[in-house]
């Protein structure tokens, strides 16, 4: 059972790590929020780390999203239900919950479509200006807190968010038994998506990456066939995919990518790769290849949560280190400096340095 | 290796097992078929029974579709292919296939629009006034005998007929990743569609059945829950489903099984029940269920061969009973005399009476 | 330009419809409402009568929806904006608008994913216990208000709401340019399908029904061929849709109807027709065709909008009666005593009697 | 009715218009061909000709299709049965017909899927090696030929083959009532396009070139809005649109109309525009976009057939120049040389020079 403060018990402030500029992350110290009607407050247990935060931490914007203010990075938290607003009836204090970060209006086209993620006015954790999750309690709207069952660890209830990336991916792909799927990039996306293609029933699934390391871990956690791409181009590796989810994020490489791609395939491009890449256009007509990106995701919670709580999923593998919410900073530059970083965590309420 | 003779090796004549009339069933012999024109001849090795062989042996007719002269039964072929015909080059002698029982016509417009399985001029094994496979040989274009793997034996290879039944019901149904389906009758196709719509990421599969020994081995093969509804109304199982397959041919039962799918859901009515059932249209409506049924299947055979090839649906647990070609009276008629039958088998070329 | 009172003219009550009991229907005087946080108050200026309002009139109840305390009925209006709530900032007040009568809880997995109209806590006009629009004002969310160009008449914009079913409809049964489509019943639904199945580019479209003015109206409206079914049985007169709508809630005509429909088909199911009823489970099998149910539309406004407002379906045409307030009872009881009714409508602010 | 030559007429020789190289065709005489088993013969009264006509014409090639002996040019006919091979049934001689152009294998997986287009032995009339209509006679199967309706023209039927283009690619990009349709080019493909979304239920069709007088043809023809892109970059157009149906081919536009497009919409790239072009990522990731590219069309004919004739689309309106024959060259050319050329039809069996 997790160490619960009771309503009485709950602290009047918190320790929270802000970005105030380029490279420049501090913890400071704020009042803990209180749940607004229809909310929760959640203390945080574990926080995955994201490109996207490595990227406003070094380059303070993402495109037109710019860090002008202080701002608290973080959006894979789990936690557990500290408090409850006034009309939250969906969750006991107690509850142990992943969150899914982002808040849409629930208003406009998009939202009544059921597109919530392309809301115009979502409020997503950790995108400016919205405060995230590298802190000790958060409050969110209480149906983005999902109950997590004993079989999903609190770091796995993390991950959830990047398993939700993949199932999204995966979705857009249509990917269904039999299917045949490349994957670019062997990173924490694309490791995810390699396993969710497989739980998606796809037959063959070929993962590629420059880095060794990452490759047999692909191979550990069910990837069919590896293409190590220092090695052998991806044009002469004979597979033709009728799916490519790429996650390499790497312009120069996605072109060719999209090239080995058979009749009526389809192309999901998850990594972030710039403003513009080369798309082979007679290629793209000839065999009628389908091409999208995708933007966060939409009504995956369930899925992520029946596929990692059936085991049909192993988030826990993903998670290479850990660190303490004084530590951010650290779990922020680690993956640069050692090729066998997956993932880091943040334990924003561990009392010790986590091992 | 298999025991193949070479062209000029083959034999002039075959026996086969004729239906003559209702409950009769000789072995004759016949010539052995030439294949024509990108045809293949194939040397059996197993044919499954099917419950509309049974019907057929057993009433002389399944709907508008009567046996008024000589027919060959059989419709779920595995064999060796023994020559091939001009222009047919997809295979060599020797090659061992599963054989998709139905050639369409190719040129009408349900076949050009990928919806083979309704091609009014079908020509489909076993259904008058076509011969099917309870023979040693049979020719068939080459394009719908699929090479097998040495991972499916020749008795899956032959079980790959009811697994597209189960793959076709899965995709009509739209089952994916954390779908929860209810699949009412565990004969061998109910078993088949349990094992499916885990492959299809299917998180949740309840069987319900009155057999208890098929509810068993449901479970051992991969259903997470049974309802035995000679003990258990499903009213009273509590589990409301995303997706129903209906399995069981009992028109009685369906209209309550459709009551308990939840918004949204879908109905697919694979097992042959009458030419009426009452539809609960009020429930359809409000809940705006879809319901349709399946007629066979098309383009499955490369999905149940990765299905079958990678491990993760196993055929050979379905075959009960073994019978030479004299015997095809028995394996039609065990299932109702056993309650522990579930897929007899007749194996054409067999030489003594298997085990 | 309409007569619109501003916020200080505001009267404080108005006059209301209200059903106290089976065909008891009393003009009482009740507060206006206020709109709350994003809401907007709303002159009424038309209603429709619906055959749904008829049957709480005569019965006292649909299905399980019981009136068991005074309701107000009516559920297609249209109207003006008279006042806005705090945070309301899609409209100004004079605003004419088109109302989508049901607010859907925007929180559930059904609003999320985008079907709201499958929300289990659905707040809709006219449905107990929910109030409805036949009286002065009505309050609604804002976002469930559209405003109307000029090229839609008061009445029309109130259709918008049956338009919105056909919409729906032919959605469901994925109508599209070419689709040959079989309409049953000819009533407002009937003929409103009509006309959007011809602006979703079907180029056959056939209207049954027993009523010889009416499927004249249908013809003038679009249709391409008419069935009385009073002279012609369905079976005789050689027309094999691609898909049927089903709008005559006759559930001995509803299994015939589905006979007739071509290989692949669609069949949705919108008159209501109590709660069973036979379903052709051989032709449905055989022919693989989808049949499902609509209950209410999500997401059909803005398409309705452009229909009408194109002048691609004529609404004005089927509004064959007025009422004012007092006399909503003679509204959803004219229809029962001559067949020349289309659709009566409310106008709970004109001061005389309309025409 | 056409002047028909009967069986015992048919002359055993006959004209032919043939690409002996680079701008190099010349009229020759040939054997009048034989229908094989299940084709007709088909005496051609008119075919459209088309930008890739005119490539191969002025360059011996498209891409890896290599006129590298000479070739028979034209895959827009219309002409009238002649003669009936051995086991056609579908026609009589003296029936006129639209002519779909290519004939698929109808065995590999992409016939059997029902995306015949995407057939790796397409045989496809005017591209190497296959000849094409410019010509006095053509054989085809016999499915391949559609009898055309009195309301459609000898130069209509032809245009069925742009007019599915237009409509495969409206179907690519799910245009539906409602729809708000960007089209950029107004070449005939362009023209043909507008129409198609118009009949596709799009309430806003806009279309953008540099050349006035195609505008003004395509608002005759139906466009809601035009954008003269020499006058007013698109981005100052303030049109956001559903769908792109990308008809230019001009590689450096076509990222510009892409970045218009709005959330959740879909390009279509019809317009052929080399090997690569520049596709905005985080706009096609940002607003989950999707493209694709179409290849000819699969299952189109019966729908233009239907919406030709209904008259919904005028393909008459779109012939600017007519020529015999002996003038295939000046009808291959002479768009290069006036603005108001649309479409040059050539009249194989014409005595005189048209007008």
């Amino acid at each position: 059972m997790h160490d619960l403060p009771t309503d009485r018990d709950l602290p009047g402030d918190m320790a929270v790590a802000v970005l105030n500029g380029v490279r420049d992350i501090v913890t400071e110290r704020r009042p803990v929020p209180k749940p607004g009607r229809g909310e929760v407050l959640v203390r945080v247990l574990a926080v995955g780390t994201c490109g996207s935060d490595v990227h406003y931490y070094e380059h303070g914007h993402i495109g037109d999203f710019v860090v002008d203010r202080p701002l608290i990075l973080g959006h894979e938290p789990s936690g557990v239900v500290a408090a409850t607003g006034e009309g939250a009836t969906l969750h006991e204090p107690g509850q142990r919950v992943s969150l899914e970060p982002g808040v849409p209006c629930s208003r406009c086209a998009q939202c009544r479509a059921g597109r919530y993620n392309l809301c115009p006015r979502m409020r997503f954790f950790g995108t400016p200006p919205v405060d995230g999750a590298f802190g000790e309690y958060v409050v969110l709207r209480e149906e983005f807190a999902y109950p997590v069952p004993d079989t999903i660890s609190d770091e796995a209830a993390a991950l959830l968010e990047p398993l939700s990336v993949g199932v999204w991916g995966c979705r857009k792909a249509r990917i269904a038994p039999g299917s045949r799927v490349l994957i670019t990039g062997a990173g924490p996306i694309g490791l995810v998506a390699a396993q969710t293609a497989r739980a998606f029933g796809a037959t063959e699934v070929v993962v590629s990456d420059v880095n060794p390391h990452r490759l047999r871990l692909a191979t550990e956690l069910g990837a069919t066939g590896t293409i190590d791409v220092a090695k052998t181009p991806l044009t002469d590796a004979g597979f033709e995919p009728d799916v490519l989810l790429e996650c390499s994020g790497v312009p120069s490489a996605i072109g060719e990518a999209i090239r080995q791609v058979g009749r009526a395939g389809r192309v999901v491009l998850i990594g972030m790769g710039g403003d513009e890449i080369p798309l082979p256009l007679s290629h793209v007509q000839g065999s009628e290849i389908e091409v999208t990106g995708t933007f966060r995701y939409a009504n995956t919670w369930p899925t992520a949560l029946a596929l990692a709580g059936s085991g049909d999923i192993d988030l826990d593998r993903l998670v290479t280190h850990r660190f303490p919410l004084a530590d951010v900073e650290k779990a922020l530059t680690i993956a640069a400096k050692d090729p066998t970083v997956i993932k880091p965590v943040v334990l924003p309420n561990a009392q010790n340095t986590p091992a």
